[in-house]
């Protein structure tokens, strides 16, 4: 692989995670060439005044002609379109690499259709907002946080070293690799279950009486019920059997800490508190 | 009511809600004296040497006979038991409150005891914090929450004003009236129900190997799973009707969001996502 300040990098997508990317790039690494791609205009000239990207693109085709990495900060869907449709631009040795909440069907949709002389490399910023678009980008969302990438046996050890390399450049404190179907089980537990319970709560018909009554405790589980609607349909459909799976599991510990409430079952009841207590913080010395 | 400046105001049990409510009350207002009560000698002295009690006592009888205000930041069983055992020890014509997460059997069992010259009046502070005990006290917690009270018809008006300008005067925004019932009710929802959430979610045997791929929605949604077990043990013991009843709510949501996902019901889908969105930026208006 080349040296950082040799490349040319494309942002394709300039939302939020996008435009934090192409912001933490601008930060953290001196390259030859920044550029964007998106649809949106006003997102494209903000960033291009204000210095985080060197030049911006409706048409790939240039940007990808000429880029030795392309990030994908777009929704499932049209990440597939856009490499599908784009296959015959990309730079020859071009490294492509993804930023979606779902790996499986990415990676095997991409790899089916990838040239040869190409490299796909799955990834997952585990961070994020309660907001979307270019304007509620911050690359700061990115410190500290973990960065999920699913290589598998047609990457090289070069370019997952190369990608590793840059992720911790730009502010990610671990980059953790699995494969698709286990980042797609694992992500039905620890982001999507979260956002569909933070919904349930929202739309619970007591909300409205209640709300002069709530604290902390359900101010911080609502959080990401603002939620990205397109983007979440899309992750959900893409992911229906983890998350299905994940919320079956859920009911049978409601109904198990049902029947230790009506049975005055204490014992039991702390003993769940307990190793929750212990397991949060296992959580906490993580983030430290 | 007398003056705010001629009163003597005990805070009995100085943990973290007690002790952030006793250094709210320095830091706010002028009074005559300051007391705590509490078994625990480290936080008494602590909070002696630092200016934020003029005096502390392990025995109520003095600072309980000699003052016109006296606030319960005890445990729900503690509160009931202390109050009973120290009914001769009020002063005549107190003001006496609590702090406590169930308003129901506190104040119907208080009221069965109470000395006719003396008010009570349930209270419940919407703040609070994942950790427990007075070295994290801090009144910072109350800005901008609010304040449930649930007085009855045993109260008088002046009270009840009184007890009012008190509390937005160290830092609620908003003080809530309802009925003890009612308190119930909600809380169920908007308090341990988040609780109880939190602490399944954490103790779901995929977390462990989760445990590098979690971010914000994870970390949001399990803060308060590091729970005071014992705490929360009696808070949903004497719950238990109402909490029993918004899990069964949420059973049955989660039931119905799974067919929608199973069905592919993207429409259904988007039209819950759309409500929660809307509904979750209230909280933020209400917060602003």
């Amino acid at each position: 692989m080349n040296n950082i300040e040799d490349l040319n990098i494309t942002v394709v997508g300039l939302g939020l995670i996008g435009g934090s990317i192409a912001k933490a790039i601008r930060k953290n690494l001196k390259v030859r060439n920044l550029w964007a791609v998106d649809l949106d205009i006003n997102a494209l000239s903000e960033s291009k005044k204000s210095g985080i990207i060197d030049n911006c693109y409706v048409d790939p085709k240039y940007p990808l002609q000429n880029s030795e990495i392309v990030i994908m900060c777009t929704y499932p869907d049209t990440t597939l379109d856009f490499i599908k449709n784009n296959m015959i631009h990309f730079k020859q040795n071009a490294l492509i690499t993804d930023t979606s909440g779902i790996k499986g069907k990415i990676v095997t949709e991409v790899k089916k259709v990838m040239r040869d002389d190409l490299e796909f490399i799955g990834g997952h910023p585990m961070s994020g907002k309660e907001t979307f678009g270019y304007q509620f980008s911050d690359d700061a969302i990115f410190l500290g946080a973990n960065y999920i990438l699913t290589p598998d046996e047609s990457n090289t050890e070069d370019s997952v070293s190369f990608l590793k390399e840059i992720l911790l450049k730009i502010g990610f404190k671990k980059i953790v690799e699995t494969t698709p179907q286990m980042h797609d089980e694992i992500i039905a537990y620890t982001s999507q279950l979260p956002h569909v319970i933070a919904s349930l709560l929202m739309t619970n018909s007591k909300f409205e009486k209640s709300i002069d009554c709530i604290g902390g405790s359900f101010k911080d589980i609502t959080r990401v019920a603002d939620i990205n609607c397109d983007l979440w349909c899309q992750l959900l459909y893409e992911n229906k059997k983890n998350i299905l799976s994940e919320l079956s599991v859920l009911i049978n510990d409601i109904n198990n800490i049902c029947d230790i409430i009506n049975n005055d079952d204490l014992h039991s009841l702390e003993s769940i508190f307990k190793k929750s207590s212990i397991l949060r913080k296992e959580i906490n010395y993580e983030k430290a």
